[in-house]
């Protein structure tokens, strides 16, 4: 029954003056509306909006957590699910038959707890972590046990399980967490990795990822034109991270001049050498270990006092190699170090690469975003030079884990270099163009569907969505800069403008301040920043990394990458540093 | 105001006689209700549950679409979505201020689209498919552009582009859904990967993934345990497929032999050689091609009709590189290959392995999930002799893509071969136990969570629970293997009993039967499979892989790994066959 129809009824009998008639009526209607209150708080507020269950389900949020602590929402949510999940297990969802609504309530629950999560993410005054060591979870914390078993757990465990592995992670997407590249939490970037997930297919052929497939060559159609290279010979592939791209540059490049590689082995080779600079990422010589290359043959060249490769250098090391009767040849420079944001000047490696035939990659992994942005791309100008380049759009542009791209120039290499002519996957005979297969072109087989959410978030930001966010990045970089020049604490690993995102310095506590330069101050020097992050790390409040350098001691690296980062969480790093450490 | 309120001062009106009191107060009343209804179908509805917003949304859905085509369906949908996002772009989201409710809003309409996707994967009625070429797609499909531009698209767009990216896909999760050896969509799994794209973290550093490095150990330990190695020296790594983790087998296998090749390269090695079955994946050629060894030196050893390994030749061949003066280093034996699911007889090749040194490697990407079967693991008794073993939780086990884990019986190989120490990650004076920094173990730099769902889902279904779905599968291969072995129009590729879910068949159209066995048959037989296959996408109703094998013509490879599949979808899939291929 309705509560309109004994509304109706309450009329009728009022409008008859039966006046009993109409009490009973309104008990009625008052008891029906009891049962049709959905016992929530604020299910009956006006909404302006067409679809009201967002934002219930965001009120209800409100209503319930707001203003009280962790732990005890912790609680009172736990209550409400032993309501519906105490007794439901993994196999009444779908495909058990029925199971449509179960599945639908489960799945809400879990997105009901990402919802929540992602509220704290953004919000500046929630921890970025709370620190736990192995040995504690390994052993247990507060009904957060890790360990599997025979039998199943309800559904109701598993949504507490939910929710305490985010509860003990660390929130990536805060405005505070400083300590990747890769941070921020994108919010159409994450829808689609939700429909990636839910679609749960295989890059491998274009018969069961049609549209994917077809949205990679756009992606790599753009990022090729970005590049400088012109569309027509697009090629590239979506590769696992920035070390598999890089590794993918030598591997093409190997083959490239000596295509016996692929049969005969390194064996029908002569004495190759890479030549990489000291502050390129590790991966290069990562690739040269596992392409049978050995780490000895990676040539590391000298960089000037902000990181950059110094070309005379790289010319004077190719030509040593030349005389010791090996053949130099492939150059990996970068568009943006890991440590200093450095960018090697690449037209003139380009210049050398060319006069004496080396294959030239640009690892862009982490700067490549900066082609987005009228304002900064200059500083990638001989990009359009490169054999290869890897750019990763989980990086600069805020695209979630994982999602890097292997651009090559030349049409058809990745293929020739990679293939293997499965039978039971690459069938010549199929109805459609079978050069869409891309999946021997990698050195995978499965392949992830990495580039839906990149796909995605260019459609909803636009190339000039991108580059606001990277050039706001950008301004917190010089912000930070300059905070960090008018502060009598703090040290400057290099004294330059930023050219990315990352800054570099030390915080020197009041004690050390007093220590004349020298190897005693430098040795103090070298335990400060561990300690600040471990008690950073202790407290939860912010996160930034620290490493050595080259003859540096440990300092401080910070990074911009993430949207939600504004100029006082910022100041508020800085304080933060000076509070844990100046006791030191 | 509430509607409450009005009720009692109708009811003080009406205790008081002052009707025409009450009758303001009725009227104000069903006004306040009025504005209250929610503009939705069903929102008032009694319901059971404590949580109605997920039955609430599944009640609108199925109130909206019910009974309605799918092109009505998508308008339906568009236009309720004009009301919301025509205007909103992703730059209203999180985290801009104020972007709280959007932020619910949108993502809660992505998950909508989704929970609708998922019921329409698990309705047998529906389409696996809706083909189209690639360039179809590339020119646009009803208001379906893939194109990039540089300004941005309206909240609105991007949700009917994620409906299209569906719609024009493969529903890998449908019941007849039989192309891959990954299938089936585990709703426990896609909550897994939905909370794993929340925390979007990286898997190289405890300090960033703390629950989640735990969990991998944990997984580790567990598939250590069923492999029969024991938990003491689990070592391990999960990678993005199980191409690289049999990449990362032969890389172990030649670093622990000759640890020299991570400085010096293969220039430092005699010729070594590889020895794999002619039935096993293409994945071990791939590695020698990669890995600077080359393809030359696989050797492939002689199957028996079954698909298994011959022992017999291995030794044989083993024997025969060693009079070559080069150095029999590695086997990959097959545990459940890729068409045939065969098993080789691990037992007999681990003797020969011991006799000669050789590492053994145990490919059980396909089969290892029958390790979770107490009616089927002994299929791979003698895997506990293996030196590695690589297994693909998303393929028996359903895990969705990706989760391929490579298991080495030999602690500290994994971290000796790969580690570059780079000191802006690794940093060894980290307050907390640094060996759980696992990302050195491995060729990548980033990696993905690919271990939360499979945590997950085992703690849904308990290690009892895979093993009711793989035995469930198992029985299905019997089922179409007798249903093949009595309908005339089919032949079996070879008969015998399936062993795992692979069945492989040729279907006889009525004109073929006619021709006597010899060249002109064959010739004919083999066009059959792509044809059937060519006119079963474009109809869009199943689908199942073909492929030819050796001396065999193209036929079809049937596997089980989908738990939405039942013996109707099997009975389906012959006359399916038979439909479509009767006139050719």
């Amino acid at each position: 029954m309705n509560t309109s129809f004994y509304f109706v009824l309450l009329l009728f009998a009022l409008s008859n003056k039966r006046y009993n008639f109409a009490k009973i009526f309104l008990c009625c209607a008052v008891l029906q509306r009891s049962i049709d209150m959905d016992f929530r708080t604020g299910a009956n507020k006006t909404n302006e909006r067409v679809h009201l269950e967002p934002s219930q389900l965001r009120e209800k949020h409100i209503s319930s957590f707001q203003g009280e602590s962790e732990e005890k929402e912790k609680d009172t949510n736990s209550e409400i699910l032993v309501a519906n999940f105490s007794n439901i297990y993994a196999s009444d969802l779908l495909p058990t038959r029925n199971g449509e609504e179960l599945t639908d309530q489960f799945l809400l629950e879990v997105v009901e707890i990402l919802l929540n999560y992602i509220k704290k993410t953004y919000d500046g005054k929630s921890k970025v972590l709370d620190f736990h060591h192995p040995h504690q979870l390994l052993e247990g914390l507060e009904g957060f046990s890790l360990e599997l078993r025979d039998q199943p757990e309800p559904l109701e465990q598993i949504l507490v399980d939910c929710r305490d592995t985010l509860k003990y992670g660390v929130k990536t997407g805060h405005p505070r967490y400083f300590n990747q590249l890769s941070s921020g939490l994108d919010i159409v970037g994450l829808a689609g990795e939700w429909l990636s997930a839910a679609a749960n297919t295989n890059m491998f052929t274009y018969e069961i990822a049609p549209v994917f497939v077809v949205m990679e060559e756009i992606l790599l159609k753009k990022m090729h034109e970005m590049v400088g290279w012109g569309e027509t010979d697009a090629d590239g592939i979506f590769s696992p991270g920035g070390t598999i791209s890089n590794l993918y540059s030598v591997l093409v490049a190997r083959y490239k001049r000596f295509p016996e590689i692929k049969t005969k082995g390194m064996a029908a080779l002569p004495h190759i050498a890479l030549f990489v600079s000291e502050h390129s990422h590790y991966s290069v010589k990562k690739a040269a270990a596992v392409l049978g290359i050995g780490t000895d043959n990676v040539i590391a060249v000298k960089c000037d006092e902000r990181g950059k490769m110094i070309p005379s250098d790289l010319e004077a090391k190719i030509l040593k190699v030349k005389r010791q009767d090996h053949i130099p040849l492939y150059v990996s420079a970068t568009a943006g170090t890991t440590v200093y944001g450095a960018f090697d000047p690449l037209d003139n490696i380009a210049d050398i690469c060319e006069k004496y035939g080396l294959w030239i990659h640009v690892d862009a992994a982490w700067g490549g975003g900066l082609l987005m942005s009228r304002k900064h791309s200059f500083k990638l100008n001989g990009i359009e030079r490169a054999n290869s380049v890897t750019w990763n759009p989980h990086k600069l542009m805020g695209v979630p884990l994982q999602c890097s791209a292997f651009l090559v120039c030349e049409k058809g290499l990745l293929q020739a270099c990679n293939q293997m002519c499965a039978g039971y996957l690459f069938q010549p005979d199929k109805q459609y163009d079978t050069t869409y297969d891309t999946g021997d072109k990698t050195i995978q087989c499965g392949r992830h569907v990495d580039v839906f959410k990149l796909w995605l978030m260019w459609k909803a930001k636009g190339t000039r969505g991108f580059e606001i966010l990277i050039n706001k990045s950008l301004e917190l970089a010089e912000y930070l800069y300059k905070e960090l020049n008018s502060r009598e604490n703090f040290e400057l690993v290099f004294d330059a403008e930023p050219e990315l995102t990352n800054v570099c310095f030390w915080y020197i506590p009041p004690n050390l301040r007093r220590i004349p330069n020298g190897p005693e101050r430098e040795k103090l020097l070298h335990q400060v920043a561990p300690k600040i992050k471990a008690r950073m790390i202790e407290e939860g409040t912010t996160m930034v990394s620290y490493q050595p350098h080259g003859d540096k001691v440990n300092f401080f690296r910070m990074v911009f990458s993430n949207p939600a980062t504004r100029k006082s969480d910022v100041d508020f790093l800085l304080e933060e540093i000076e509070r844990l450490g100046k006791d030191l």
